[in-house]
């Protein structure tokens, strides 16, 4: 049980975390800061904070757990603002989506407070950003990941496995260098794939028409064409390196693809689409069951 | 209500066309041939089609409605098998996805029966393929695109319209050349580009590491990654032109994305994201309500 969450960032993350604590009654206290006042007020009227904080370095006063959910080019501004008051004992995490330059920012920023900051990346998430789309429920089943450092504290990464465990999640730790690989896989190439694909179809002359016609497939691939283009924009330029080698694989393949069906060779089309298909249709997603 | 429905092709598109006319009592008698005679057996176990035909042309004799409900690449060879049966007041349809070429393989086998055959493009699937997946309910709410020339027999157009109407489909019109440019975009494109981004994923080193890590936003944009290769095998390469037209816009629009992620433009990338981000936030699937 904590004494008091500090959060800073009200927003669909920071508010789904605090739900969550609330809900398994692993916290006394909420207190909340936004850059936006409306936002830190909206959060207090919907019970998600119980005090608004003046500044971030506020809402870590007197905090034994404080929750960065920031846009990730923010972190190191952030780190900066709450640096003087994080003692050894507070548990510091963060939910960027990338952990390289997060872990960067740490360092530079929180100097020798480093050690109290556990680099954290839930796999949950909504295409609606904010305050008011905030669920408890929101990381119950999904994955987190953990990406500690040598000069991280033991202890606060056990405490920081016991509550995301206890609010449901399933944890993993791993260094911040293969998470950035990984999620530039999974996760950062196909939202820049979104991203563009929707663009090209929606700009070209015939597109609305095009898109009126575009049924439950169109749907589901694009969804995350919709995802938060303040949040995007930092992921994407964070891990650029990645997400760029991955592009670079993506489109070898696709040009192999493009290949045969120029060909017309029908048998070597349908062993490549059979490769994905195959192990698409065994793939499941890794929840708790 | 019609007499006899000739169902050519069993599996998930057929099954489910004969199974919503049994539903709305729009038919009396379902015959159904398939190539392998185990799945006529399954349809016939399932109550999906009432007698087994031999023959493609002996699911024809006697029937006023006939489902051509096949990969679209056997087309041509059923439109010669079934021929002679086909008498002027008999409606032909089949459920293929791509439309100039089954207009063409109709007028190259039909011959002077051409005016019997309403080419239809039902906007409805499933991941899975096979009769045992028909689902009476599959064509409600859905779009359906029928796609007649000058020749088609306008009674048979209205009739074709009154029947996908009767099982709550939504029927548009179009020119089999709009159709394909069209379903390039939101179809076929999206379908090419995600068996080829699960491949390029699942085949890389770390593959099934990357592949442990996915989340909810992976799962739904590689959803389609799982459609029937042979399927999708035959609507890549009927519309290879088209879609590898979208994919050079795709990929044009893509280059923009990483040239200004390269060049460390945070302004530049939130716009191109906002653009895409926006409107697929507005947009909604063109469904019955």
């Amino acid at each position: 049980m904590f004494r008091q969450l500090g959060l800073i960032g009200c927003g669909l993350m920071g508010g789904s975390f605090a739900l969550a604590l609330r809900r398994h009654a692993l916290v006394r206290r909420v207190v909340g800061y936004s850059k936006s006042p409306s936002t830190t007020e909206r959060a207090k009227r919907m019970g998600v904070i119980d005090v608004a904080a003046e500044s971030a370095l506020l809402a870590v006063s007197g905090s034994d757990i404080v929750l960065i959910a920031v846009p990730v080019a923010a972190s190191e501004t952030t780190f900066r603002a709450i640096r003087d008051l994080i003692d050894p004992g507070v548990l510091v995490m963060d939910v960027g989506s990338t952990k390289r330059d997060v872990v960067d920012a740490a360092r530079r920023a929180l100097k020798d407070r480093v050690p109290s900051f556990v680099p954290a990346h839930p796999i949950a998430g909504k295409e609606v950003a904010g305050i008011e789309h905030a669920d408890a429920g929101l990381y119950a089943g999904r994955q987190v990941i953990l990406t500690p450092i040598a000069r991280t504290r033991p202890e606060l990464v056990q405490k920081a496995t016991d509550v995301w465990a206890a609010i449901g999640a399933q944890v993993l730790k791993m260094s911040p260098e293969n998470h950035d690989a990984a999620f530039a896989a999974v996760s950062h190439l196909p939202h820049l794939l979104a991203f563009a694909y929707f663009s090209a179809i929606a700009r070209q002359p015939a597109g609305r028409d095009f898109l009126s016609l575009a049924g439950p497939g169109f749907r589901d691939f694009t969804r995350i064409a919709a995802s938060d283009p303040a949040v995007w924009r930092d992921i994407l330029l964070a891990n650029r390196e990645e997400v760029i080698k991955q592009s670079q694989r993506f489109r070898h393949t696709l040009d192999a693809f493009e290949h045969v069906m120029r060909s017309g060779n029908a048998e070597a089309l349908e062993d490549l689409i059979r490769g994905a298909s195959d192990e698409r249709a065994q793939w499941t997603m890794n929840t708790r069951r």
